[in-house]
């Protein structure tokens, strides 16, 4: 089943905004086994969008319109569809109440443009936006089917994942699988899996490097749901014997989120002295739910003076090695574990750039203080201030996992 | 002049990553005064990319092909490009002698299909590649422009930042100026725009919002650039006057940068103590350049025990009112500055979610200590927990900026 994506609106084409609603639909189609030929973005141009929506309609099975479904007269999305499919735009009774208690509840007063939004495509099916005003629909057209979709991605995302599953039809039965792995770099991962030979017709096999972790993506898909189970658990089971504990979680669970899980089923506390990351490394942590049932506290400690007063550094150590070594990363993580807020104390110290001083841009040393036994990594990391700090981070994260796995 | 984006590559078709080339060379191009009416997304299908190739020449001046210009049988760009002008195509031999030096530089084996990379279309101008090993290329057919471009961001970027302006051709004059604006909402920034009948033929406005601030975009375009000028400079005073210290920078400088670059003029330094934010906060400030010379430590501090020991607030008042309380904020805000790290010292409690405890998911105390005076803020944040720790550490920056500036 072949899906095109049209979205339409001047910010993408100016890029003011990320495509994010292309990708977010991309993804959930290619999960339910859809093949998505065409992303295509335009302007609110009705010429434009006539010509493109029937082409689109010709060559695809699937045509997703997402946008340009506001209430002013710029938003030509409904109106455009209607053309190509000679139907008429009707008043819906439904949304049309909607609008009014939708205005009424937030003590509005709805302006008339806003009426436009009730307007529907006639014997559509309506998908209703609990999420805001334009309702979504499905138009079926010779065997085809055309989607539309409001483009704000807080009612898009919500009505894309409520409605579209139970709306594209009959397809193939496909199972999908992700690992996700740490520790070996996406060229690799691919290398080793290509040498295992085990893709097959119904079985196709891709990664995708996401910064430090790489995404193996298993997709089965065929006439026989067994059958694929079959083989579907085979490969897994190859995968996880070629890539043992590098594989740190299944269905693109974040490594932050595998982190704080694994943290809080070994009911292990964390905390972290952070210098070079500036406390990016404790808001990847803080990001995932319960994160406060592992991490008590963490410290920030920039300057010298910092580094001293609350990790208990040793003046003569930062004199003598520099803040950015690893006598000063030993300490730091060392004071840290001292003050009894953790199980596992990681320091920090390097150097992010733009200007270096006392060593390298991003050379980074990292201390792993597990109690009574101590770790020490000395890294190079490469790219700019943020990408330093973003890999260094990571890093940590990687290492966590790989090590408590 | 009408310019046209493609992207070339499955990995956005599944949605496995962002188009974030399409929007970069989007926004490029849209600074040069160019149109893009089009951003499409294909796979490497030569027939696919032929007919696309084909439509796309016919109808804009041109044409960028991004992607799809890799060693592998499957990188289509340059035959389809080939056979859609029916141009040979040859191998280049400087472009030859790069890719030998690049494999010998990093000491690895050239595989034959890296000869690939080597070719390029029949008397088109070639892009050297500083970044990697495919060059990029400009093809002219018909008064119309082609461009090939490799996908990977880390080369595509730099190239088209370096290429571009170069190449495009003859345009109209463009003047083009952001005014960032905090404190004012997208709708009320466009609405009081509008209202000040400001628009002409020559001159378009547009705002977009980035969470808390909103970038007013002007464009002026037309024949004479000195009268161009005159009117930009009397549109910018009359948006000054209209929103006054809210513009708290000029052309897209972010406000974390603008708020560190402050701070440093006025010789302030600033402290955060952490809870519902996690360290987002100091990581933003810590991700600009120079952030060492206006803040030297952070606290984390997510348990009672240790806002308790690291910033002297009383057990009592946890007690009495809570973590997430307008007194623990206070308490929180004045150890911190007792420290002497800072000048003006910031505390944020909350209730960033899932699930609720104290208080309402949302629900934040922010203090403001500026030596000897306190200011309090009490803010209901809407979202998810991430959107909840984004929010919370915008309003502060942002209050940062307006009331500094």
């Amino acid at each position: 089943m072949k899906a095109e994506i049209i979205t339409i609106g001047t910010e993408i084409l100016i890029g003011s905004i990320l495509n994010t609603n292309g990708r977010f639909l991309s993804q959930k189609l290619s999960d339910l086994g859809v093949h998505v030929n065409y992303q295509i973005s335009l302007r609110d141009d009705f010429n434009e969008l006539v010509e493109q929506i029937n082409e689109s309609i010709n060559r695809s099975d699937l045509v997703f319109l997402c946008g340009g479904l506001g209430p002013t007269e710029d938003d030509l999305t409904k109106d455009a569809l209607a053309h190509v499919l000679n139907k008429e735009i009707v008043i819906d009774p439904n949304e049309y109440d909607h609008l009014i208690a939708f205005f009424n509840k937030i003590d509005r007063k709805m302006s008339e443009n806003n009426i436009r939004q009730a307007r529907v495509i006639k014997d559509s099916k309506i998908l209703h936006n609990d999420w805001g005003i334009a309702p979504g629909e499905v138009v079926e057209y010779q065997n085809k089917k055309v989607f539309l979709f409001p483009g704000p991605p807080k009612e898009f995302e919500p009505m894309v994942t409520k409605y579209l599953a139970g709306n594209i039809g009959e397809k193939n039965d496909i199972l999908i699988k992700s690992l996700n792995v740490v520790g070996v770099g996406e060229a690799a991962t691919e290398d080793r899996i290509r040498k295992l030979h085990i893709e097959d017709s119904e079985i196709s096999i891709n990664t995708f490097a996401h910064f430090s972790e790489t995404e193996i993506k298993i997709i089965a898909e065929g006439d026989d749901k067994s059958s694929l189970k079959i083989k579907m658990d085979n490969i897994i089971s190859i995968l996880y014997k070629e890539f043992g504990n590098n594989i740190y979680a299944e269905d693109n669970v974040t490594s932050p989120e595998a982190l704080v899980n694994l943290l809080i089923e070994k009911d292990l506390k964390i905390s972290f002295a952070e210098s070079i990351t500036g406390g990016l490394l404790t808001s990847k942590i803080t990001a995932i739910p319960n994160a406060s049932k592992i991490l008590k506290a963490s410290y920030i400690t920039y300057s010298n003076k910092a580094k001293i007063k609350d990790l208990n550094v040793s003046n003569d150590t930062l004199i003598e090695y520099g803040a950015v070594s690893s006598n000063t990363a030993v300490e730091m993580a060392k004071g840290l574990y001292k003050k009894g807020d953790c199980d596992i104390a990681i320091s920090l110290t390097g150097e992010a750039g733009p200007t270096p001083s006392e060593q390298e841009i991003g050379k980074t040393f990292i201390c792993f203080n597990y109690g009574n036994k101590l770790e020490v990594k000395e890294c190079d990391f490469k790219g700019d201030r943020r990408e330093i700090q973003e890999r260094a981070s990571k890093y940590v994260i990687s290492h966590l996992l790989l090590k408590l796995n």
